[in-house]
This record gives structure tokens, C-alpha cells and sequence, in this order.
């Protein structure tokens, strides 16, 4: 747990950093509110039995109960971080840091602002973050759900399965692209020419260079919401150059992310591996992701009021196990308290003496132990600390009690 | 939320300064789990929906987890904490600080010890903790559910009564003696004699000298559980006059936590009003109760074996919403973000300086904020500091710029 608290602590850090503040909603969400909002993760949700009341599910993530709350407060405008447990009837892969039960870290930006502005700084927060906890090279690949669904109007998908094609793209980073376009033709009835034209932009990614030549594209500038997305990307861009991180980030076409309430930026930062190598550096896995979500909030407003959202989730569990697997390889062994001295005695019935010593050091503030038995024997006590990394033990003796003085040593010198 | 981060501090602070490493355990638990461990509150533990898996249940505490995790893991040796949620299908009385999910902050000490040390420290741990947070006057009653079995026996109660006798009790503390012993005649069929008997034990409560008298009771004397009980209780109160601590903690024979779990020592702290005015101080309501359950985790154990037990729980949200009425009463304004500058500009087009600046001081590890607009008035970013209590703005103009200086101004007194 110290690799947790470390890990926490960073996080928090930055994300007090960017002037946000801390809210908590529920883990429990009524059904109706999360149905409908996560496309064909849907039925990953974990619904509580009926007891008499509502019917329950347990929340998903965090960013729909946020929007909730935002639609029943009648808030327009914050800037907040939320760091809570949600729930995913999933198949658990612990090395990979999938759980049922995991804990997500958000932070997202409400209000209506003059455009990318808070999305360039949800990027920074990822890259800031990601450099501070030293997990290795990563990448963090940006799109634009205006510029999927352009690309599938070009590509000749029908509109009715934009979501579901949007789902199947979103597969491109566990499985190669001929199974998806598999699942494209074959499961989803998408003509094999529209998939193969997905096929050939979804290769694409790159730099500001790359958003001027789609600018360019005879198709995609026909399109009006690509066009758009395409005039937002470059805008973004030139945010990021301003916080100089752009050296990380990569606009990505065959980044789709399936969740159903993205209305705009998308992104996700993945960490690398095999720099070393001749070959290129390849994904090892997502820690972190989000996106625009400007119609969620009014969803749950009586009078559809909208307010635009944009935020990021670190995937925090990954990043434990990463760094968990990494001490564990190193060996390194680490404490799981904080206790900085063992009040000992050297002599039997010296309990009462321990006792009062140690009331004098808690009410002091200093994080001490006694061990629970009236008689223990110094060896017994000194191995405690070995055991438990205790760096001092203050013996308590007779001599020293008629001095008025305790002995302190060193546990690891044997030093007095 | 700033009120809620200073009380989690000064808890976690006394945790780890008693030596607790922190364990997390899941929010749900096996409906079995937690069948038959809270008496007559059992009705009120949350059940998830059979999704074609296990039964489930949320968990009721964080004590019947945290024996379950002790038995599954063999742990039979551990200090901990736990901070976390638990649900409770009950009706919500917000003011009082009663929610149907809510916070729990546990200590435990599991492990076979000398008698009544750890029991000791858990009682040190409170005095500790409601001391620190200066909520005003406090009594820590402390009670034995040997004591109360051996005080049913004596009164003519039948063994098979005892819990539901003890659920009774348990209710002194919000409703009066009359009501609590017709309960006790009327539903659960006890003869008048033994109720009016064990009234008559329910109204003592006094210190190290009560325990002597009843050690010298002819009746509760010769009754083993009641003579155990007491004994260890006046070894109890001998390590609580070496802590220092005896000035808020009585020997309370009302006292019964109405938890099937507890087996040993029981403990509740109040906190009191009416000081000032010549009558007694009235309790205004529990923040803090534990005990011991030595065979708790036992019952998980395929083999049985038992792990002996004692631990507290800090009422929290109680403790959240008194400080919360306080802050609100004085009509003190909380800062809900942590932000020490805002980076503004008094020009129009200088949003690039802006931004340029903003990451710098990021990077630097400042904590800042800069209005998501190209062009925002001056006096609506100062306005913005004045609403959200942003000490300092750092303005960014022309002439500044080509001086290469950012100017530097306190919000408050509007000194540059």
C-alpha cells in the first residue's frame, strides 16, 4: 500500500494543481441513469437486488455520476477531481490491472469556454502526471469523435452504425486490424469497401503536418463535422506547443474509445516498450484516457440544458501493478507502516513503564509500538523491528530508570 | 470537502502513529459472509441483484471484511486501518450525520496478546483522536459483554435471551429506561422481575471504584463470565490510568453495542453539551465504538481457529457534520480549491503569454489557474479570484512582456 499512497499523492498533487477541487457522489446510481451511456459495455453494469426501493445499479465509472450531479445541482461551471471506486462485471486480469472493483481518478472541466482550451489542459495533466511517477516512455494518442464520424460519412457507413463501426475500431489496440475489419463485414453487415476505406485512414497518424493534409482531403474537408474536428485538432496542437509537450502526443485515427457519450477530443495515453530495440517502441497498454462529453449533462436536465464537459481518468490500477511487478523484480523491500521507534525493556516487569513511556511519545506525535506482552524478551523485541523495519528501539531498563534516562539505538548499527 | 480532508488527516495521523499499516477489502462481500453477524440489523445490509454469478452483499462494516480477509489470508497478526464505505438500507437522517452510505475509519488489532494492552491503546486511540479535533467535551463509556451476559444470567434472563436482551439495552442510549424494560416484558417476554433487576444494574457507571464493588457484588461474584469480565476491566482501567486518560472514561453497565460479534470489552464515546448551566452534561450522540470479537474470525476459518480481535470505529460523518454546522454558524468562508495564483492578462490577445506562463508554473509545481476564454476582461479575472479566494494574480501585459516581467499582484490588498 505505500506504492498506492505514493502514486495517490502524485496524482492529487497535480490535480490540486490545476485549481481543482474535491467532490464525492454515490456508488450507487439509479438504473435508468446509467443505461444507455457506455454502447456495448452496457452489460458489464452490476444492478443491486430490489428491496423496496429504487432499482439500483453500482456505478460504472465516474463520469456519468458527475454529470448527474452536475444536471441536479444546476452547475454550469467547475473544475473538480474525484478519486472513488467503480464496478465492471469483468473477467479480472491482475497482472494487467483489470478488476470487478477498481479504483478510477478523474478530473474534468464543465462550463462553456472559448474552444480546446481546457482540453489542451486535461492533455497536460495526463503528461504531467504520467513523467511525474517515472513509469517509462509514453504515448498519448488524440482524436476527435467529429472526425470519426466524418470519416465513417466518407467511408459510406450508414449513420445507424456509426456507434456500433465506432465500437469495432475501438478493438484496433488488442487485435490486428483484419479481425476487426472481420467483425466489421461479417457481425456488423458493413460493405467490405466501406471497411476497407476505414482501413486506410485508421493507419494514419501523426502531427500538426498530418491535420493540414486531412484538411486538404477532397473528402474528408466535404465533410462538415470532420472539418470541424479537423479545425479543433489544429487548434489543440497549437496549445500543446505552447505547453511544449507535444514531442508525446499523436493524433491518431484509429483511436476510437467506444464509449458512447464522447461528443469531441478523445484521447489515451499508453505506455512503450522496447526502445532499446531496432524496432519501433510498442504499446503496452492504456493508463489513461478520456474526451469531451458536451451532451451528457443534459441528458439528466429536465429542460436538456447542455453543459459542456471534457476530463481525463487515470487508470490508476494499471499504474499500481506496474509499479508493484517493478519493486518486486528489484527486490527492494518496503515498509508497510510508518513506525519510527519500538519502546522495548531490557528487564521483566517493566510493563507499566513501557506503557507510560509510549503514552509520552504518542501524545508527543511520534509513531510508536509496544509489543502486547507484559514479560517479552529483548531479542524478541529487536527481531520486531528487523521484521517490521522499526529503525529505533528506546530500551527501557532498571539502571536507566534510576538514572531518569531511556537508551535509544539504532536497530540496523546496534549504536546507543 | 476542506473540513472533511483536515478530520481524515488528524485520523490517518493517529493510525499510522500507533504503528497501523492500511489494508483495502472489497465492497462486496458473499451474502454468507455477513448473514447472522449484526443481530437485529441484519434487515438493513444492501443485496446485489443475482447476475448469474454469487450472491452478493455490500458490506453492513468494515469489521466482519476484515475478519473474513484475516481467516482467507491465514493472517493470525496485524494492526491496521481502513477507511472506506459502507451501506445501510436504513432512513437517512443527514443533520444527525446518519446516511445510508457513509464513511468508516477502522483500527483493528488482531493477534493473541497479554490481556487488555491492545484493548487499551484502542481506548488511547480515541481519546487521542476526539482530543485532537477539539469537537468539545467528550465521554468514552466502556462496558464488557462478559459483564452484561453474566448481569442477564444473575437477573433470571434465559441464555436463549441474551442477544435480544442486549439489542434492548442497547437502545438506552436514545430511549428511556420505562420504554426500553417494556420491550424487554412486552415482545420479548421477559418476567418483570428480571427486567426490574437489570435495571437496576443499568444505572451504575463510575470508575476503578464501581469495578470494586462489583467484585464484591454477592450475586455477580459468583458468576464466572461476570467475575472474568470485571477482572480484566480493573486491569483495563490500571493501563488507562498509566495512558492518562481515566478523567473521560466510565465504567458504564447501560452500555451493550448491539453487534452479535463483540465478546469481550465494548466501548462508545459521546460527546456532551450543557456544561455551562448547573445540570449533569447530556450526551448530544456517539462518534466513536468498538470492542472485541475474539471469535469472529473464527467463524470464517474452514478449521476454526481463532484469531483474537479488538478494533474501533470513528463516526465520521457525525464528526463531518458538526464541524460542518460549526464552520456554517460562524459564516467562515471555506476555500474549496487550493490555487495560489491566477495567471491573467489586461490586454486582449494574450493568450499565448498566458498559456506559456500557466505551464511554467505547473511544471515549477505551483498551484494555478488561468480562465478558459482568449480574451476575458481584467476585472473578471480579478472577480474570479475575489469568488474562489485565489490569493495572487500574475498579470501579463504588453509593456511587462518587453521588460521581459510578469507583475505580480495581491488579490486582497491589491499591492503589486
Amino acid at each position: 500500500m505505500a506504492i498506492r499512497e505514493r502514486v495517490f499523492n502524485a496524482i492529487i498533487s497535480c490535480f490540486k494543481r490545476h485549481g481543482a477541487e474535491v467532490i464525492d457522489t454515490p456508488v450507487f446510481e439509479l438504473k435508468e441513469t446509467l443505461t444507455g451511456k457506455y454502447g456495448e459495455d452496457s452489460k458489464l453494469i452490476y444492478d443491486l437486488k430490489d428491496q423496496g426501493g429504487e432499482l439500483l445499479s453500482l456505478r460504472y465509472d465516474l463520469t456519468v455520476p458527475f454529470a448527474r450531479y452536475l444536471a441536479m445541482n444546476k452547475i454550469t461551471n467547475i473544475k473538480r477531481y474525484h478519486i472513488a471506486k467503480v464496478y465492471r462485471r469483468d473477467n479480472p486480469a491482475m497482472t494487467r490491472g483489470r478488476y470487478r472493483e477498481f479504483y478510477q481518478c478523474d478530473f474534468d472541466i464543465a462550463g462553456q469556454f472559448d474552444p480546446m482550451i481546457p482540453d489542451a489542459e486535461c492533455l497536460k495533466i495526463v503528461h504531467e502526471i504520467l513523467s511525474d511517477l517515472q513509469l517509462g516512455d509514453f504515448l498519448i494518442k488524440v482524436n476527435d469523435r467529429r472526425i470519426l464520424d466524418g470519416m465513417f460519412a466518407v467511408c459510406g457507413v450508414p449513420d445507424s452504425k456509426f456507434r456500433t463501426i465506432c465500437s469495432s475500431v475501438d478493438k484496433l489496440d488488442k487485435v490486428p486490424w483484419e479481425e476487426v475489419r472481420g467483425e466489421m463485414v461479417g457481425e456488423k453487415g458493413l460493405s467490405p469497401e466501406a471497411a476497407n476505406h476505414i482501413g486506410e485512414y485508421v493507419q494514419l497518424h501523426g502531427g500538426l503536418e498530418l491535420i493540414e493534409r486531412l484538411l486538404q482531403d477532397p473528402k474528408l474537408s466535404q465533410n462538415k463535422l470532420a472539418k470541424e474536428g479537423l479545425g479543433d485538432m489544429k487548434l489543440l496542437f497549437e496549445y500543446l506547443t505552447l505547453f511544449g509537450i507535444t514531442g508525446k502526443i499523436s493524433f491518431d485515427l484509429s483511436l476510437a474509445r467506444g464509449l458512447d457519450y464522447y461528443t469531441g477530443v478523445i484521447f489515451e495515453a499508453v505506455l512503450l516498450q522496447g526502445e532499446r530495440a531496432v524496432e519501433e517502441p510498442v504499446s503496452v497498454g492504456s493508463v489513461a484516457g478520456g474526451g469531451r462529453y458536451d451532451g451528457l449533462v443534459g441528458m439528466f436536465d429536465p429542460k436538456g440544458r447542455k453543459v459542456p464537459c471534457v476530463g481525463v481518468s487515470i487508470g490508476i490500477e494499471r499504474i499500481f501493478s506496474i509499479l508493484e511487478q517493478r519493486v518486486e523484480a528489484s527486490e527492494e523491500k518496503i515498509r508497510t507502516t510508518e513506525t519510527q521507534v519500538l519502546v522495548a525493556s531490557a528487564q521483566k516487569k517493566l510493563l507499566e513503564e513501557r506503557l507510560k513511556l509510549i503514552a509520552e511519545l504518542w501524545d508527543a506525535g511520534i509513531k510508536a509500538e509496544v509489543l502486547y506482552k507484559k514479560n517479552p524478551k529483548l531479542l524478541n523485541q529487536l527481531q520486531y523491528c528487523e521484521d517490521t523495519g522499526i529503525p529505533l528501539v528506546a530500551i527501557v531498563g532498571e539502571q536507566e530508570l534510576k538514572d531518569g534516562v531511556v537508551k535509544l539505538r539504532v536497530v540496523a548499527t546496534r549504536e546507543e
